[in-house]
């Protein structure tokens, strides 16, 4: 009989639901589910937690376990029969979305010399991060760019788009992030292929950051971008990485993430996409922050040096490629191990989400001078 | 074996993924899962579908059939130990997070005279338009507001709030909406129990609508309101008709929803919270909308008249009371069944969401002169 | 000789020019005369005052004074040959730019039954506040609208418009309130007479107060206004003193201003116009404001009652339908004569210019309990 | 008697005032001024002309001419008694308001090695465009920053902030920019010397241009500014120029503007402050843009290289440092003269005023190719 499998999510709390099963609620039940409907009293507790339990587990992904895999995989598929090459990365609590972490998808993706992806659009927003290799480059909306190791590049959600490796470059990896798991769940998503499979390239090459990312507080007079991401469409490392130090010399920084800069939209200050954020921050030499919480997921990926995170009282070591994402809620401190050198984590999240709908909450840790006790497992 | 289980979603199509199973690549799936990672080609036709897919299907739920339901349920349970007595919609599509259609959340739920609910507060945005009884009351961060047959009033995400009903009123039934599915998939639902269970009014009863919903687009002066929701909490049912009889006259109204306002936030011109819009729609004697459809998901209250909406290609009759689902992304024309009347129709959506995100998409039904075809089951 | 003649604005205090003429000095400032050029010190302490010092003048304007010359200009001269009769408020510290106060100009215009104005546009902004006469209409891009005494109604800069009043009205007056002096010193005025000499309606009319001015918060679905002015263009009277009525019971009103609210344009919650904002204000019987100061000039018209403001230090009575202006960073507080009826002021301002240029400046009186000494001339 | 000097602006045009003075009329007007008022007609054709017409004139101030000058001022005055000792451009059109042109006040200022200004704040915003000499900086809110030739800071309106020139400098020649006569005209301007005439430098020297002049598109997180205008104050030369040039080489640039960028305000990515903008242009070797006119007044300053301007169908020649305007409404166009080298024009303006007051309007020249006609003295 089916009303003796029914959850019961009581709890003895004042202001909590806590009704106890009876033959006569359990008919109840039942006569409800013929409508479509069922007793809230039933579900409420679990439907409104005192806080958010995430379903993502931290993770740490280490380049040195993946750099061969992904290689691999170009051995395996063609780019034609696979679309794209990527090995990516799936949270053990979000494999139903698969999802590195909350929302977010992510992968390592490679393509050889010579090679060319298809042209095509899609509702989810994407970024990019070059992990190693040469000769890289991105076309979006008619806009080519070339590529090297720690560029951030993105690919809006509507913006035609394709990758590929040059000729005389050398087989690539980098790291995708993408919305997906969102516009999936959201039920948002749409895809279309472009019906020439390849773009053309409509603007001098480059021209994108020639325009947008001019070093002193200069944009393109006459503009007309009306669009709600941003028209810098790549963010290269050697000018973030003196950005960086340049901050370093005159902030004190955050307790919390050290010397930290987010990307953003050179129209609005604000973020480069609507649904995802992206921030590059140093860890000065031996710098331990303060462990702090706040909702919203975040993934990181090392750009620089090596050390650790203490996530939900859980230590994660990392080195240069090392992936780890922090879910929801769950207190966070990062560690740069080397006494003498910076570390740089560069990180993208979906806090313009959190924001744009108000839900954004932050919370340091109090207790033990703000840094977590490490648990043994 | 693992690997005999594995999906595979195959397209042989340009552009799409369509590797074949190769006991090769069924061992490096296996072994990708060691390091919580899998191959993109294996999902990526599933996770980039061509268009969106709704999981929700279109229900209507009649009032006739439910009301019996709900008032039983005070004699089953008690507000305290219940919380709320209330019925709430499950889309047989999204039994899992309690939704009424996408991420929106919505349920009956009924009070009797001398009730009074515990305050809380919670990061989930709420909303209420009632449907019978007298009596009943509502008091947001101090501000109390009495309601009646047909208004509308919000308790906006982190706002302290409680309903009742007066001792000399009568039992009341009123729909609950809220965002609560949202906001546990985003995983940033928090909930508070008023410390004093109880809220105090602390300002004159209905301040909020003598302040904020003037005749004739006037505001306080001198206010200073920096909240992301709405200062006016309660929109009432008889403005809101003679509005949209007054605006009838002078438009020809949209194809596709007949005569429509929203209700606002004064302070923006905007949706009345971050996270839900609501309007009211009059569909004139025997008006009969053409289709279209768009991302966001509704749900729909028969506010008066009788009528019916062919939803994806299914016809589903309403009367007053009766409340109905469209999900994402599904051709729906409405039917004013009744050649002398108007009708009226509530509803609620999560288009601030869709627009804050950049993710609104609105189609036109092209073929048959914009009117879908019914589908016999 | 010409160096005999230069002013001098010296102040003895550190941080402000204080350069004592000498034959050198004299015959140097001659020198940079030849080349379009002069000395700073010798006018800074006057181009950089401690505080504003308007060159407005407090006036009240009495209408039993003005209405009969305002009539007779309808004898004097023809609509055609005067383009609108109009006896403008000219303050004696402004007679060059035609201002009644600041930037503001204003007039009594006055139309007889039959008349109709030609159409044109212009980059000043424009409104009107009724008061006496039947049937007067404005036509604003097609949208016509009929006028009753209090009603307030917008011609916004480059919108088509003209006025007129009814074959079976009556001989009407109101009052014009524009930007013209600002525009002018802006020099950024442009007039156009409409290429047909009359618009057409091409509207139902009422239709902006149909669709905007909604009594609960509701506003047309499916807008795409996009201008920088208000979309509802008529404010009407009676709504506009109930709205007041209602929100004098729930709050306790600005020190400064009693019950006041403001104008607004629906689509955003901010002022009507772009250069121009108005207000309407409530005195409860026998209230008496306190003092206070700010940037930015008002002209308040006396919608209902009697009572006297303190301008300045300066007494200004009036009773119904006398103007009255407060100059920029004057002192001003206002009193209800009347012990048991309320008295309501109108006003327009150019505050969105204050505000938008980020200049804006409020100071409260705090000596003598808030409340100015009269001067007795 | 009075009525005989009355001015009459008529004008035989359908739509506009054409009244003839009789001794009625005459009579009329002396009554009418007896109540603060006058007849519309008499003045309507004068203040609702047909288009702007600038009470500047073009100017040209040519720095040959003015550097002995302006060098001599410090033997003629000290900085205690001048206060600055500032050569201002006296447009002649404009010397009752002490303007360079339109509502735009510029002056010439110098320093000697080892003198510091007093600290002061004003509702005037001010900006620096850097001419010669080495040493000079400026501190603003505790900010400081040192200056070289070319580069642009601002100093706010309401920021304490005072200029200087280090013992081991030269004698520094500036250009100011303020919007003093507005602030005068819109009756609004405050100044206060700072209580202990000097302000403590609070924070790193350049942490403004180090904190937001990031090359890359970065800012930094965690950041709470809330001020109307840019945090970051100083805009170095070097990147600017290198940003034009790199620039360059992707765009076509403005047929009216050659390569054209603004500085901005990166939390926002508009102007820098509410009431000026200012920008940076590069005309390519032999360039000669078209012709267009526009409202709002600029200023030029060449920052780099030779040629003229022809504005109004009047050639203005100009070298480095020659300071240049262009009246409200005025056709203009550049020519860089050399053929091998490019030109740049630093410029500031009131657009930000244009536009918040949304009467910006820009028309090109349709005749002659777009070219005016130079006309012959
Ligand atoms: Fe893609
Ligand atoms: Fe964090
Ligand atoms: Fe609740
Ligand atoms: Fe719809
Ligand atoms: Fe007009
Ligand atoms: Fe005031
Ligand atoms: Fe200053
Ligand atoms: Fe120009």
């Amino acid at each position: 009989m089916k009303t003796a499998a029914r959850a019961n999510h009581r709890e003895d709390i004042v202001g909590r639901a806590n009704v106890e099963d009876t033959p006569e609620l359990l008919a109840y039940y039942d006569e409800l589910d013929k409508h479509h409907t069922a007793a809230l009293w039933t579900v409420a507790n679990k439907i409104e937690p005192w806080q958010p339990q995430s379903s993502s587990v931290p993770v740490v992904w280490r380049y040195k376990d993946l750099r061969e895999h992904v290689l691999r995989s170009a051995d395996l598929v063609s780019p034609e029969k696979a679309g794209r090459r990527v090995v990516y990365l799936s949270n053990p609590g979000r494999q139903d979305v698969a999802a590195a972490v909350g929302w977010l998808y992510s992968g390592l993706q490679t393509m050889r010399p010579g090679e060319l992806a298809t042209s095509h659009k899609h509702s989810a927003s994407a970024l990019r991060f070059i992990m190693e290799g040469s000769g890289a480059f991105t076309i979006v909306d008619g806009h080519k760019m070339t590529l090297g190791a720690n560029d951030f590049v993105i690919t809006p959600n509507g913006t035609w788009h394709e990758h590929g490796v040059s000729e005389d470059g050398t087989q690539c990896i980098w790291q995708d992030g993408l919305d997906i798991p969102l516009m999936n769940a959201l039920e948002a998503n749409f895809f279309t292929v472009h019906p020439e499979l390849q773009q053309a390239v409509t603007y001098p090459v480059e021209d994108s950051t020639a325009a947008w990312a001019a070093g002193t507080g200069l944009v393109p007079a006459n503009d007309t971008w009306s669009h709600g991401y941003s028209p810098l469409f790549k963010y290269e490392w050697a000018p973030t990485y003196e950005a960086l130090a340049r901050y370093a010399k005159v902030t004190d920084g955050s307790p919390f993430d050290g010397v930290m800069m987010n990307y953003i939209n050179p129209k609005t200050g604000g973020p480069v996409m609507q649904t995802m954020g992206a921030s590059m921050q140093l860890l000065r030499p031996g710098e331990h922050t303060k462990a702090h919480r706040h909702t919203g997921s975040v993934l990181y990926q090392v750009a620089k040096g090596k050390g650790y995170s203490i996530i939900n009282g859980q230590r994660f070591d990392w080195e240069e490629h090392d992936i780890f994402c922090v879910p929801t809620w769950m207190f966070h401190e990062h560690v740069n191990a080397n006494p003498s050198e910076d570390a740089c984590l560069f990180s993208f999240n979906d806090m313009p989400v959190m924001n744009s709908l108000g839900i954004y909450r932050e919370e340091a840790l109090k207790e033990n001078g703000g840094h977590q006790k490490i648990q043994t497992p």
